[in-house]
C-alpha cells in the first residue's frame, strides 16, 4: 500500500519534472529563443505555471499531511514533509485571483519599464508600480496573518525562512555603523596607486576558452551543464543539467570573467545538491541567501582573492594577450577595484552592501504602509548622498527605476544579497580554519579540498537543516556580520 | 455560458502549449543538452507524455464530443470538433498498459540497437524486436477493430489519414513498373559524363553562412526559428518558433546545404500553418506525408532544380572558394547524382522509393502476420537486389537493421516518405501550371510567386481538409503519380 508521505513524494516529484521542462524552456528563452517566439512561449509557461499551481494547491493534500504526521518516518523524510507542508501552506495562503493579478500587474509594470526606465520616465513607472506595491501588500498581509509577523517579514520568509527585519536591523544597522567609513578609506588609499587599464579588443571566442578555463579550475561539472551567453548573466537549468550564462564585451574581459565566477559558485551548489533524494524538496537548496552566498564565496572570497587572481594570471595573459596593464600587480588591482557609482549590480563589494540596504529600508517601509510609492525619489536620493556620497536626483533611470525586483512585485529579495556576502564571509573564514594553508593551496590551483569542505558543509544538505543551522553546523556559530568585515578590512584596507 | 466545443477548444489549447513545452525540451536535449542530463530529462520528458495522456484520454471529453455536435458550428469548427475526436478516439482506443509496454519495449529495443547495429547482431536485435512486433500487432488490431480496416491499413491510417495499403500496392505498383528501368538508364547516361568531387576542407563556419544565406532565399523567417547542429537532422519546435538543425561535415558541404533545404522546407510549412487557429488541431500541418511533400518540394523539386542550382550557385563559389569542381555544370552534376546504395538516408531520389517500397511491403506483411522477424533478412536481400542489385547478405547492419522506424515501433511511417515525392512532383507540375515562367523566375532567386501558391494552396489550409481533397484542391486531381514520373525522366534522362 502506498503511505500518504509516499503519495506526496510522488507528488513533488511530478512537480519537479514539470519544473524541469519549465527550467529548459526558460533557458532557451533567455539564451536561444528568436524574438517572434516569445508570445506562444509566455502562453505555454503561464499554462505550466497555473497547472503547477493547481497540483500543489489540490486539497487532497492537506488529508496526506495530516495522515503522513502519524506515519513513522525517518529524520530525512521528516524534513522533507515539513518542506512540502511549507511549499503547500505558501501556495494555498493566497487566493488563485491574487495570484494571477499579481502576475499580471507584474508582467505589465514590467513590459512598461523597458521603454519607461531609458525614457526616465517616474510618471509613468510610479502609476504601475502603485497597482504592484497595492498587490504585494494584499499579499504580505494573508502572509502575514497565517505566520503572525508582520507584512515584511512575511515576504521575507519567502526568500530567506526564519530571517526577520529585526534581525537584518540589526546585522545591517551594525554594517552602517562601520562600512561607510572602510569605504572612504579603501577609495582613499587606492587613489594612491595609478591603475592602468587594460587596452581591448579581447576576442569573443578567447573569453569563452578563458571562462570555460575557469569554471574548470572551479570543478563545474561539464557533464551535467554548460555555459552559454545572454542579456543577464544567470544560472537557470536543473542539478543535472545547470546552466549558466556570461555576457561578453570585447573592451572588458573582467567582467564577463567574474559573472562566470559567480555563476559557477551557484552552478557548483546546484550540481551537488543530495542526489539520492532528487525531485524532493529537502533536495533543493536552502534559500534565496545560502544560494547567494555560495556564488560570492566563489566570486568575492576565492575569485577575486590574489591568491587565485595569481594562479589564474598566467591562463589570463595566454588567453588576453600580454600588456602592462595585464602585469599581476595591476590585474590584482583591477579585479579588486573599489568605485562606489549608481547601478547596484555595477557595484564592487563594498560599496554593494549601502545599495541593498537603501533598497531594503525603502521597500520595508512600503510594504508596511508607512511610505507611498511617491515617497521613493526622495527616499532615494537621501540615502544615495548619506551612503555613497552619490547625487542621483531627477536620475530616476540610474536611481529608483534600475531594478526589475520591484517591479515584478519581489518585495523581500534584496536583503539576501548581502545577507549571501556575509554568510560567504563566514564559510570562507571557517574553511581558513579548517585549511590553514588554503591560502598556498589557492594560489597552486589546488581547490579540491574547498570543494571538499563546501560539499561538506554545505552542498550536500541541501535543505535538511534551517539556514542558521546549517551556518552554525558548518562555522561554529550563527551569522557574524564581523567576519564580513574582517574579510573587507584585510582586502581593502591592509598594507 | 461556455460551449462544449469552447470547451474542447480549451482543452486542446492546453495540450498545445504543454506540447510547446515538450517540443523546446525535446529540440535542447538534441541540440544543446550535456550528455548527464540525459535520465532526468527522459523522465521529465515520459511524466508530461503520461499527463498529455491523461488529458486526452479524460472520460468527460466523450460527453462533451456528443454536445458539441448538436451546437452550431461554422465550417471551421466543424472540422475542428472532427480532428479533436479523431485525436481523442486515437488515443482512448489503446489502453494505458498497452501504451507503457510498447514504449518500454521500443526504448528497450531502441537502446540495443545503438550497440547492435555497429557490431551486426541480428541475433540480439531480433529477439527485442519480436516484442516490438508483438505489441504493435496488438496495437493495430485495436485499431483495425475500431476503424474497420485491415491491421496494416489501421497503422497507415495513423501517419496518413485516409490511405490504405490498397492505394498504396496501386501506387507503388506503378512505381515498380518503371522506376527499376528509369534507375538504370538514368546511371548509364551520368556515367558518360567524368564528375568532379570538390576538395575541401571546406569551414564549418562558412557552411552555417551558406545554410542562413540559403533559408534566406527560401523565405525562412529567422523571427519565428533559426538554424542550428544535431547529430541527425530535423525540424523541430512550435509554428511560432520553428528549429531546424543539420550537421556538419568538413569535405561535404552539399550534404549538409542540401538538409538546410530539405528542413527549410518543414520550416515554412510550420511557420505558415493559419494563425487564427493556432493551438487548435485543425491548425496542425495535415499529415506525415503532407509536411514531407513540403520538405521535398523544397528539397527535390525547387533546390536539385537546374534552375535554383544556377541562383545559387554564386553564393556556394563565394563562401566555399573556388576550385575546378565547383563550375556551375560539375556542380548541378553533383547535386544531381543517382548512385543506388545501401543506406536509405543517403539515397538519390531515384533510388529512394526502391528503399521505401521494400520496407512497406515488409513491414504490411509482418503486421498482418503473414512474416515474422525471422524472414526479415532474406525478404530483404531478394528486394534489395530485385529493385537496386545490391547484395546484402549477412550484412544486417547496412540492411534491415539501419532504421530506427521499426525499432521504435513506427510501423506505418514508412510509406509516407514516398508518398511525399510523389506529391510534391504534382505539387510543383501544378506550380509550373501557375507560373508558367517560374524556372526563369527561380534562376533570378525570385521565389515569393511560389511561396504565395503554396501558401494558398497548402500551408493555409492546415488540417482544414482531407489528404486528397487538398491535392484536388490545389492541383485539380487526387494522387497520380505520373507527375513523379514525370519530374524524374525530365531531370535523369532528357538531354
Amino acid at each position: 500500500m502506498t503511505s500518504a508521505y509516499q503519495e506526496l513524494s510522488r507528488t513533488f516529484q511530478r512537480l519537479s519534472r514539470f519544473g524541469h521542462l519549465g527550467a529548459i524552456a526558460g533557458v532557451d528563452m533567455q539564451t536561444t529563443m528568436p524574438p517572434g517566439g516569445s508570445q506562444a512561449r509566455g502562453e505555454a509557461m503561464a499554462e505550466l505555471s497555473v497547472f503547477m499551481h493547481e497540483v500543489l494547491t489540490d486539497k487532497r493534500l492537506g488529508g496526506l499531511f495530516d495522515a503522513a504526521q502519524q506515519e513513522s518516518l525517518n529524520d530525512v523524510e521528516q524534513v522533507n514533509l515539513s518542506e512540502m507542508q511549507r511549499a503547500w501552506q505558501q501556495a494555498t495562503l493566497l487566493p488563485a485571483s491574487l495570484v494571477e493579478a499579481k502576475s499580471l500587474a507584474g508582467s505589465r509594470c514590467e513590459h512598461a519599464w523597458r521603454q519607461q526606465r531609458p525614457a526616465n520616465d517616474w510618471q509613468g513607472f510610479s502609476a504601475n508600480l502603485k497597482e504592484v506595491v497595492k498587490l504585494s501588500r494584499e499579499e504580505a498581509q494573508l502572509r502575514a496573518d497565517a505566520l503572525g509577523v508582520s507584512r515584511y517579514d512575511a515576504l521575507l520568509d519567502v526568500f530567506e525562512p526564519g530571517m526577520t527585519s529585526a534581525q537584518l536591523d540589526q546585522t545591517f544597522g551594525d554594517l552602517k555603523s562601520w562600512l561607510p567609513d572602510l569605504l572612504q578609506k579603501a577609495v582613499a588609499k587606492q587613489q594612491q596607486t595609478p591603475i592602468a587599464q587594460p587596452v581591448g579588443p579581447f576576442a569573443i571566442e578567447s573569453q569563452k576558452q578563458l571562462g570555460l578555463s575557469v569554471m574548470k579550475t572551479l570543478g563545474f561539472d561539464f557533464n551535467h551543464g554548460r555555459l552559454d551567453v545572454s542579456a543577464h548573466p544567470f544560472c537557470g537549468g536543473v542539478p543535472e543539467d545547470v546552466r549558466i550564462t556570461t555576457r561578453y564585451n570585447e573592451n572588458d574581459f573582467l567582467s564577463a570573467m567574474m559573472g562566470v565566477i559567480h555563476e559557477t559558485g551557484h552552478a557548483r551548489y546546484e550540481q551537488n545538491l543530495p542526489k539520492q533524494w532528487r525531485g524532493q524538496p529537502v533536495a533543493q537548496a536552502r534559500s534565496t541567501a545560502i544560494h547567494e552566498s555560495q556564488s560570492l564565496f566563489m566570486e568575492m572570497q576565492l575569485g577575486r582573492s590574489e591568491a587565485f587572481l595569481q594562479h589564474i594570471h598566467p591562463q589570463v595573459v595566454a588567453l588576453m594577450g600580454d600588456q602592462p596593464a595585464l602585469a599581476l600587480n595591476n590585474f590584482i588591482r583591477q579585479a579588486q577595484r573599489v568605485k562606489p557609482g549608481f547601478i547596484r549590480v555595477d557595484a564592487d563589494e563594498l560599496s554593494y552592501p549601502a545599495h541593498v540596504i537603501l533598497r531594503y529600508e525603502i521597500e520595508r517601509a512600503l510594504i508596511e504602509g508607512e511610505i507611498e510609492v511617491e515617497d521613493i525619489p526622495a527616499l532615494w536620493d537621501e540615502k544615495m548622498q548619506q551612503s555613497l556620497g552619490i547625487d542621483t536626483r531627477g536620475n530616476y533611470r540610474d536611481g529608483c527605476m534600475q531594478d526589475i525586483h520591484w517591479t515584478d512585485g519581489a518585495f523581500g529579495y534584496f536583503p539576501t544579497y548581502t545577507l549571501g556576502a556575509m554568510y560567504a564571509a563566514q564559510l570562507f573564514q571557517a574553511v581558513k580554519r579548517a585549511i590553514p594553508q588554503v591560502e598556498t593551496l589557492i594560489q597552486q590551483g589546488e581547490l579540491q579540498p574547498v570543494f571538499d569542505w563546501l560539499q561538506q558543509n554545505i552542498w550536500q544538505h541541501g535543505s535538511r537543516f534551517p539556514t542558521q543551522q546549517l551556518l552554525i553546523n558548518a562555522t561554529g556559530e550563527a551569522l557574524n556580520p564581523r567576519y564580513f568585515r574582517q574579510h573587507l578590512e584585510q582586502r581593502y584596507l591592509s598594507e
